[in-house]
């Protein structure tokens, strides 16, 4: 019996993630793909960015986990539209998952939608949710090897965020090793070095996010 | 057109699994796969066991990565026998990938082997190896909430590890909700607080290492 492999997930996945970014261009949204291994601190990023402009821009949040909907009562408290996506044990979100729930968060135009992808540092590289920026967060305490281990995931960040700086007198953490193989790897990605819990570096982030709408081309083949 | 899914691929890897642990109790050797988030500090767990104990006990390490060889150059300066395994952008370790390198490593009878998965909280949590006894390693940076967010890796945990608790005076990390999450999902798996970096609490996990090839009971539908 011949057995024939499904093999055309990834073009499926990239026709839908074309359509939620021809509904992002049509609303002027920009969505910003976050992604971090667990624990890295997605959501304090999302929550320290909302609480710090939500009164001059407009936000969403779409939250991934395999299970538990922890991260979507934190936003929710700030009073940002929501929606929480439990992939079940899957690994990483996909464009179809995004597609049936971003309608339902009715977002103004103008918005950035925040969508912060399961914890995993390899598959979500690989699955294009149709956003605008890619932000990867690194932390500190997971130390300075990341970008030489997890090459996509770096290669193909329009941002990258290094959270925990708090935590460097404690930590081996050789900073040259760490920018040096991001630049390996991808040349152009500002590169953010903060600390969610003292508040450090956080205001050039936010001057950053500050000019995501005006810098978002919305091209429709951008990634 | 009909296009059928192959949807055996966990069944395929179930009997490698089984062919990997019948190789392991006809030698006597104790598999041990290590999981963790990136960065948690799976090598650095596994060099520390071996330093303690290598000169009672033999050992093997099969490390994996989606890139690199970092890992292994560390375990090979301890003289132990090591082989790197690079994914090449996979997100875990199968259990033929195991079979394809175990042979090589001449493992010496009653060995310990550990298997150090790709850094991934989700994935190696599906696919057995063969393995005697699953590890899985937390730590403290990584937040208080894992065990609530990542069931699977939890939930079939032999042994778990909560590594970097020299940073619990900097990280606000709540141990009885981390322990109730855990507890939650697995009634039996012994806990072991410890830090790599200042030595603290590696003592009871090397008395545990100790008794892991007494306790390992060979059985070959162990998992």
């Amino acid at each position: 019996m011949e057995i024939k492999v499904f093999k055309d997930i990834m073009s499926a996945n990239q026709k839908l993630a074309q359509t939620n970014r021809a509904y992002f261009k049509d609303k002027s949204i920009a969505a910003v793909n976050v992604m971090a291994s667990p624990g890295a601190g997605k959501t304090s990023i999302i929550l320290e960015i909302i609480k710090a402009l939500k009164e001059s821009m407009n936000f969403g949040v779409i939250e991934g986990d395999i299970a538990s909907s922890i991260d979507a009562e934190k936003v929710g408290r700030l009073g940002i539209p929501v929606v929480q996506i439990n992939t079940g044990g899957g690994c990483h979100l996909d464009a179809n998952m995004i597609k049936l729930v971003v309608e339902d968060l009715e977002l103004k135009e103008n918005s950035i939608l925040f969508i912060e992808n399961v914890g995993n540092l390899v598959c979500p590289s690989s699955f294009d949710l149709g956003e605008n920026i890619r932000m990867v967060i690194a932390s500190v305490p997971e130390g300075h090897d990341k970008p030489y281990k997890y090459l996509s995931m770096f290669e193909t960040a329009d941002v990258i965020i290094l959270n925990k700086s708090d935590l460097l007198p404690y930590i081996d953490f050789d900073m040259d090793y760490f920018m040096k193989g991001i630049r390996a790897l991808n040349e152009k990605a500002p590169v953010f070095q903060v600390s969610c819990k003292t508040g450090g570096g956080l205001g050039e982030l936010f001057e950053y996010c500050k000019g995501i709408l005006r810098r978002s081309s919305f091209d429709l083949n951008e990634n």
